[in-house]
C-alpha cells in the first residue's frame, strides 16, 4: 500500500446473513425429519417450507454466524462491522435493525429483487443441541461485489464464515477480502463452522489455511475432519505449522490455542443450566478477537472467549442478552473503554 | 335457526392479527419515546418505523389478544378457531405457522396485496411492564367480509378482542358475529382489552356489554373506564345487571367474577418472577374460556385463568411455552381429554 492508514474498527466480519426461526423440540422430531442433530444443513426454498410447516411454534431473532460475532464484538465493547447480503424485504429489514441497534456497522445494501432474505431454521432439544437448516435465500448471491475494499480495510481483524465455502462467488468474495485485507497490513481470520461444511471443501480450506489465514477458529470435529484425523493432538500437531494461531474449541471443556511455540489451554466459564448451544461458537469468536484487538495474551483472549460463549448458551437464541463488557469487567478483563 | 348444530370447537377468536416486536428498554427509554408506559396505542406506519429505529435489539413472535387466547386454549388441550386478517407476507406466514402448529385453526385468507402484516412493538422494562406501539397494517382492513359465519357457529363461546373498536369496519364485523353466534345459541364474550381503548370508544362499549354480551373480561382500569367510576366496587354494582358474567382481573391480587347473584373472587397463582406481562390478560381469559366450555364451575374457571396468567408472565413473549394441560392437571384441575 502506497498509503497505508490505521484501522478504525476492531473486527469487520463477513458471512451469510440469516434470520434464525427457533423451536424447541424432541429429538424424536428431529429424527423424523431425517436431520442430523448438531449439523447444519443447507436445503431449498421448498424443504425449508416442508420443514418449517413441521415445527412448532418458534421465535425469530437475528442470527448468521458472523454477524452474531459482530454483536458479540459490540456487546464487548469492541467495534465492529459486517457485510451480509439481505433482500430489502421484512426479515431483512429485521436482520439490519437487530445490528444497527447495538452499534454494529452495517452498510450492503439490501437487494431489490431475487429471493427472500435467508432464514436459518433451528431445533433446539432438551439438552440444548442445536440442529439447523439454512436457505440462503438473499445471500445465496453473494458475492466479489458486495465487499467494499475500503470497509475490508477498515478492521484491524477481518472475519470469515467457513459457511460462506458452500458456494464459489462467495469463496470469491472471501478471497478478495483476503487480498485486500493483507495488502493494508490486516489480521485474517477464519472459523470453520461446521464439520460437514470442512467434509464438502476440505481442499478449499487446507489451501486457505496453509496460505492465507492468520487465525483460525475451529471445534475439535472440524480440526479433524480438516486434517482427516482421528483426535485432536494430531490435529494440533498438522495446524502449528500453517496459521499464526489456531483457537480450538472443545465445548465443556474450554478451548486450546495453539501457535508455532505454545499451547495454550483455558477451560470453560461454569454454566448453570445449557439451554441452547446456538452461538457458542461465534460469541467464543467474538470474544477472542476483542482480546486480540486490544493486544490482549492469548490466554486471557480464550478467557474472554469462554465468558461470551458461556453467556450465549444459558438463554435461548445465538446473540447475548447481557452486556460481555459488564461480564468481563467483573471477572477482573475488562474490555470497554 | 331451523336446523341448530352442536359446537364443534370450544372458542372461536376474533381480533387484529399481530406480529410482536420485543425488545428491552429501560424506563428512560419509554419515558424519552413519548409512550405511556403499559398502555397500547395505535400507530401509522412511520411512526412505528420511527419507533422501531429507536429500540433495541428484538425478537419476533406470533401475538395478537385474541390469537393469543385461541392458543391458550389449545395449550389447555382445548380445541380452538381464530379469524383475522394478515398479508401474504414473510410476518404474515409466520403468524400462520405458529397457530398451526399448535392446533389452532385458522382460516382467514392471507391478503394478496395491500398493507403488510401489522406488528406489535413492545418495550418491555425490567420490572416486568410492557408499551405497546401496535401498526394495524392488514389487519386495519379487517371487516365483516372476513368473517365466515360457519366459522363463527363452530364455536361454543365466540371471543371479541376490545382492540378491534378502534375501527368501524371491525365493529361492524363484531356485530355480524355476534348476530350470528346468538342466532345459533352460542356465547359471545368481549375483552375491554386496553382502558385508553374504552376511553376512545366508550359508547360503544356499553351499548355493546347492556346489549349484546354474555362473557365480559376486563381489569380494572378497563371496567372503571368503562363506567366512569374510581374504583372497582362501584364498577362491579353497574356490571353485574348488563351481562351474565363479568371477569375482573386484579393483576397480582387475582380476579373477581360477577353474576346477577354471586361474586366470587379467586387469587393469583404465586409466580417467583415477573418477566413479561404481555399475554396476562389474553392468557387468563384462556383459563376461563377452557373452564366454562367445559362446564366447570366458575370458581375454577378464574383458577384456570389465573394458572395460564402465571405462566406467560414467567417468561418473554406473549404465548405459554410450557403445556397449560399438564400445569392444570399438576394442580388438580384436568382440562385436556
Amino acid at each position: 500500500m502506497s498509503h497505508p492508514t490505521a484501522p478504525t474498527v476492531d473486527v469487520v466480519g463477513i458471512g451469510n446473513a440469516l434470520v434464525d426461526v427457533i423451536s424447541h423440540e424432541s429429538p424424536e422430531t428431529v429424527a423424523s425429519l431425517g436431520a442430523v442433530p448438531g449439523s447444519m444443513t443447507l436445503v431449498e426454498e421448498d424443504r425449508s417450507v416442508e420443514l418449517y410447516a413441521a415445527m412448532g411454534p418458534a421465535v425469530e431473532t437475528s442470527g448468521g454466524s458472523a454477524a452474531n460475532t459482530m454483536v458479540g464484538v459490540a456487546s464487548f465493547g469492541g467495534s465492529s462491522h459486517y457485510v451480509g447480503r439481505v433482500r430489502d424485504d421484512q426479515l431483512g429489514r429485521v436482520f439490519a435493525h437487530d445490528l444497527r441497534s447495538v452499534g454494529v456497522g452495517y452498510s450492503t445494501l439490501p437487494a431489490p429483487d431475487g429471493p427472500a432474505t435467508g432464514t436459518c431454521l433451528i431445533m433446539v432439544t432438551p439438552d440444548g443441541q442445536r440442529t439447523m437448516h439454512t436457505c440462503l435465500g438473499a445471500s445465496s448471491l453473494f458475492g466479489p461485489d458486495d465487499v467494499d475494499p475500503d470497509v475490508v480495510r477498515s478492521g484491524a481483524v477481518v472475519y470469515l464464515e467457513g459457511y460462506l465455502f458452500d458456494r464459489p462467488e462467495a469463496q470469491a468474495a472471501f478471497a478478495a477480502a483476503s487480498e485486500v485485507a493483507h495488502e493494508a497490513g490486516r489480521t485474517v481470520a477464519l472459523t470453520l463452522s461446521d464439520s460437514f461444511c470442512v467434509e464438502r471443501h476440505r481442499d478449499a480450506f487446507l489451501d486457505l489455511v496453509e496460505g492465507h489465514i492468520d487465525l483460525l477458529f475451529a471445534n475439535e470435529a472440524e480440526i479433524c475432519a480438516l486434517y482427516r484425523v482421528d483426535d485432536v493432538d494430531a490435529a494440533v500437531d498438522h495446524v502449528r505449522g500453517h496459521c499464526r494461531i489456531a483457537a480450538i474449541t472443545r465445548s465443556e471443556a474450554g478451548s486450546v490455542v495453539v501457535t508455532a511455540d505454545e499451547v495454550v489451554a483455558v477451560g470453560a466459564e461454569p454454566v448453570e443450566r445449557v439451554v441452547d448451544t446456538t452461538g457458542a461458537g461465534d460469541l467464543y469468536a467474538a470474544g477472542f478477537l476483542v482480546g486480540l484487538a486490544r493486544g490482549r495474551d492469548l490466554a486471557t483472549c480464550a478467557r474472554l472467549g469462554s465468558l461470551a460463549a458461556s453467556e450465549v448458551i444459558s438463554h435461548v437464541g445465538p446473540r447475548p442478552e447481557a452486556s460481555l463488557a459488564a461480564l468481563a469487567a467483573a471477572a477482573g478483563i475488562p474490555t470497554a473503554g
